[in-house]
């Protein structure tokens, strides 16, 4: 970095590089160390952030099913039925994973997987995230954080954006206290674990097969592999204003008003 | 770039820079301009994209009110409740604002405002893209894309990310068609333009005052000015599964199916 002003020169703020040279992943194999590996070309330094994109982490677990078995699948990852619709290709199910995660399919991914198979999300996405970061920390000697990503679609928004799944040694919500005039934004906390994920995924792309991506410019969000994982992302059901689909909600709200009315009616006649 | 592999050296694959000298922006004041000129230091080049921030968008057009005007100004921002709910400072309403976008207050922030005033969204977030856009492509004599960025929350996750409400000159959306293996990706629509926004936030940081930022490296995705804007990543209500808060729509609900109970029990009882 050569200086902040009127040089073009100058480093960027923040960089993106794709890692190359990952191939085919596959049950067993120990990700971690490919991920060094893999990473070790781009020197990696105190503050970098490498984002792994779960279909590995998954397919380095073993999270792989027939195809065929996919709406099982999907029903065993699930803690309860979210929202649901028809459409010409079948029912889309969003529903709450075991993990938290509001997601279609609870996760479960037919595409870059091997004909006739599915793969599962990972077992527990922040461990794998820890994992990562363990063995990049050791190997390079440095504060390295580590993001597992996946792709979420969103209420309200069409698209889907890549949103941090797991995470080890960052800070996933920027801890923010006042604005520039000096008065608290109490509101206000940037998911930063999730726009990382999202900026990898520019880089990653979807049909590329770049699974990691090496972020560097963010060191000030790298801190002890002791720091809260995604997990601390998910918003717990109960204190979500969006927990159930709107038709699902409405729908047991008339059968709840239906009983209710009809045992007050039974009572004014039986009275 | 002096090479794709084995070279630490290589450029990076995705560079963002935040845009310094942009001085407090005043209503009347030329947004386009006041971009163009900060910019200018880092040689702005084809398929470069330009992040401002909503707020000094807000600022130029002089979107401003008394702070002792905010609920009515959300009121009159919003075409419907989505969901609300009290909290020891208030009652936070998410509407639906007259531009699709589903937010928290309508999008009226009294963050980093004059002290005694809040702001409102841009008028028209995607005019305003496409103004900055035209400046920037006919003062730099390149294909330059413009995101216009807002800070919004989301269901089901903890914390809020940048994304584009308003954009200009860029293909908000990638158009996926295959996986790896040649299958049709049907389902992932990666929104690059919301991506990019919450890539942006990386480096404009919240209480930083950078409120405009140069991402370098995403020409694919830039095209004419002719091309849909961010509006094209708000979902139509109707079409949306969570566009009503779950509480609301079972009140509904259980509203509805009172009514029709006692117009049955009604019937019955008179027949």
């Amino acid at each position: 970095m050569t200086g902040r002003h009127g040089d073009p020169e100058r480093g960027a703020d923040l960089e993106l590089r794709a890692v190359r040279g990952i191939g085919e992943i596959r049950p067993g194999d120990d990700l971690p160390a490919i991920v060094a590996d893999a990473v070790s070309e781009l020197e990696p330094r105190d503050g970098d952030i490498v984002v792994v994109t779960s279909k590995v982490v998954s397919k380095a677990e073993g999270r792989i099913r027939p195809a065929a078995e996919r709406e099982q699948a999907i029903t065993e990852e699930s803690v309860r039925l979210v929202a649901s619709r028809a459409h010409p290709g079948g029912i889309t199910r969003i529903v709450e994973h075991r993990s938290g995660l509001v997601l279609a399919a609870a996760g479960v991914d037919a595409s870059n997987t091997d004909d006739g198979t599915i793969l599962l999300l990972p077992l527990d996405s922040d461990a794998s995230a820890h994992a990562i970061a363990e063995r990049l920390r050791s190997r390079f000697g440095a504060a390295i954080g580590v993001i597992v990503s996946d792709t979420l679609g969103r209420a309200w928004r069409v698209g889907q954006t890549d949103v941090a799944i797991g995470a080890a040694g960052i800070r996933v919500l920027e801890p923010v206290s006042v604005d520039a005039n000096g008065r608290p934004l109490l509101v206000t906390a940037p998911a930063i674990a999730d726009e990382i994920a999202g900026a990898a995924e520019l880089v990653a792309g979807k049909a590329d097969a770049v699974p990691v991506v090496l972020v560097r410019g963010l060191g000030r969000h790298v801190a002890g592999l002791d720091e809260p994982g995604a997990a601390r992302l998910v918003r717990a059901s109960g204190d979500d204003m969006f927990r159930l689909g709107s038709d699902e909600a409405y729908r047991a709200g008339r059968e709840a008003g239906r009983i209710d009315a009809l045992a007050e009616a039974g009572a004014a006649h039986a009275g």
